[in-house]
């Protein structure tokens, strides 16, 4: 008979977000009174902005008609995309893209997942830890991960905590990984790397052949002028470093699906011969036979982002959300709590308070006062001890929220059974 | 350092599609004056139809405003499609799904390409030849299909032939294969498989535990009561088949993305302990991992196709193509040439006469008449002395086609060098 791909049944079975899901849908059904607010899952509740809603209604009309209909697009994206992305996004700060260097995609989540397809399969792996679970996941699927241990780590990947121990700035790693995944402005944590901490990441692959994954997801949410916003304004990252991008919280195109992936023609990876190959080609060969291309109209709402009205559009929703940022940050730290990120990053990291571990600490805000967040352990071992909270709430769930948590005092006096 | 993988330097360099677009590109410099008619790629050109533009409007109006703005979607897709799909596409043929054995998505092309990542490395594959080229590479970039041989074939893929010989109709594999792809209607001949002919396959897959892959994208262009739309209308396929369906030439969605996926709890495979493992839950986990759900608005925009007035748009739009497909039938017909397909299937699948091979075929056909085809070749050895022509062009293009077919006389008069 034909068998599965075993390395499927290695993963365990509950996603952090689903489990989640079914300890606030039981609470609800117990205490159908409770007005729960979820500041939980990372998802965006601003609508569309105005701008990307016309250039949709445009592009609609256009697949209406037989003149301007547009069938298969260019499995790579649209030039008119591509060519508003480099201008608008890496020429201003100084990195020149050609055009065939950037591959759009219907998600980065969709990227980085699939990026890992075009390297060999033995390649060691290292993530930061706490880590968004996609890297860790699709890697265990191809076999990469070997065994899950009794701690929570995979015994074939290279871990690299991040922790208030060492202020979230993860270690060179102490045994050489072939591919580096690095996400910042970071999600879980919110916290980011100013441009000599990147740099020295950089070095290293360079030193040490080692391919870097940078996920900059959040880098539209960098506020302080330290914080590099992609990897290729740091010298020498073109040899060493793919990036991901996406539309998703930038312009809230989560439920859209729009993102972009950058391989430069100077990163390479070797065969089995030795010899030196461009991932380039490798990926456009990829994404040529798997994939057709992003929709065209999705394109065109893109593109509208970057228009000036665009730009002034998501700016004003993003500071939005920056201003939760910065309720949650002041109300988690008036009841006491240790708090991190939130600055340059949609995402608020606490520690939870008095050795509490990060699901009893979600069971007090979810049962106490009606908060729904996530635990860090969720995350990955080095997330123990820790919770997120998001910044994408409406201004009067969050308000709400904080009002909940300041009228409850201290943390000593709701945390807890 | 970082190594690629070596399975992707085995894939010959050059895709079909691009070498065509490559030498039309040099005809068309050097002849400026040449008006090229393209029935080569199958792609549509009828707009999307008016039910579809009025949902996809009405959808992106909901997304501009906070009240009804969607953001993550299920990665499954939402219900409102699923039950659609079970209730138009299924439940008249008599065939019962769940909700959760229903994967909606962005392709069928990702979705076949992708499929066979949750089974084992090592399974062996059978594919009909002419294929179209996905199910072979994707399963090269897996590592399946051993070395390319100077005859074109892989050595370790099991390949059926279908030929005029014996009516493009595959005999069952003389070797047994783990995963046997099967399309029909077929692309690249456009011919098709009756209930009994298909019912071999099913009972083959059973009595050898063998997975059938069915691809049935071009279901909605079948005219004869003879021929299954779904391959669950045969008795007993729940337990051994995956079926993929589209909307992309169903409802000329090739630009706007949307396809789905079914697969039966019953369909099993072995793990390393011999174990039966369902199929349904490992593709989930995969979807969940990898994949970020299909646009809200381009669900809807599917969602409509089942609307009364979706229906009879798109059937409008069906018949035209399959006017397009008799015509060329005849025409190729009275120009003396041996003809398949086009009856339930908007492909057009010609012998080349006089021995002549599938590219030199594709060179007169462009120099001598000015019209784009695809030669067999491209789609495996089996496709060789075979040209396909697609009744996707628009009307006015394909009269003018037949018509200089029909000028130039018998294809021994224009044809050949």
């Amino acid at each position: 008979m034909v068998h599965v791909n075993d390395n499927y049944l290695k993963l365990p079975g509950s996603y952090l977000f689903s489990e989640i899901s079914r300890r606030v849908s039981a609470y609800q059904a117990a205490h159908p009174e409770a007005k729960l607010i979820r500041l939980g899952i990372g998802d965006v509740t601003q609508p569309l902005p105005p701008a990307v809603i016309r250039a949709l209604h445009e592009a609609v009309d256009e697949q209406a008609c037989a003149k301007t209909f547009k069938g298969y697009g260019p499995e790579q994206g649209y030039s008119f995309l591509i060519d508003a992305i480099r201008e608008h996004d890496f020429l201003p700060r100084g990195i020149e893209l050609s055009g065939d260097e950037i591959f759009i995609s219907d998600g980065a989540k969709c990227d980085v997942a699939n990026f890992q397809e075009i390297l060999g399969g033995d390649s060691v792996v290292a993530v930061t830890d706490p880590v968004y679970p996609v890297y860790v996941d699709s890697n265990v699927m191809a076999g990469r991960a070997g065994e899950l241990g009794p701690d929570g780590r995979w015994s074939r990947l290279v871990y690299l905590p991040c922790t208030a121990e060492n202020n979230f700035i993860p270690a060179l790693p102490e045994k050489r990984p072939d591919v580096l995944y690095l996400c910042f402005p970071n999600n879980p944590t919110g916290t980011t790397l100013k441009y000599d901490e990147l740099a020295r990441f950089v070095e290293y692959a360079r030193e040490k052949e080692c391919l870097i994954l940078f996920d900059a997801a959040y880098e539209a949410f960098i506020q302080e002028d330290d914080v590099p916003h992609s990897i290729y304004e740091i010298e020498g990252a073109r040899e060493v470093a793919v990036e991901f991008r996406s539309f998703s919280k930038t312009a809230g195109f989560t439920g859209l699906r729009c993102a972009f992936v950058v391989v430069p023609k100077e990163v390479r990876a070797r065969d089995a011969q030795n010899t030196l190959r461009a991932l380039n080609p490798l990926w456009n060969r990829r994404q040529t036979t798997k994939y057709n291309g992003c929709p065209y109209i999705v394109q065109k709402a893109a593109a509208a982002v970057y228009t000036k009205e665009g730009q002034a559009q998501i700016r004003a929703a993003i500071d939005g959300y920056m201003e939760n940022a910065a309720l949650i940050r002041t109300g988690l730290a008036e009841s006491g709590l240790q708090v991190y990120g939130g600055v340059n990053a949609p995402y608020i990291w606490l520690k939870t308070p008095g050795d509490m571990d990060s699901w009893t600490f979600f069971e007090s805000l979810l049962t106490r006062l009606g908060l729904v967040g996530t635990p860090g352990a969720g995350f990955g071992p080095s997330g123990e001890g820790y919770f997120r909270l998001t910044a994408f709430g409406g201004r009067e769930n969050t308000m709400e929220a904080m009002r909940r948590i300041r009228e409850a005092g201290h943390w000593s006096v709701w945390c807890g059974k």
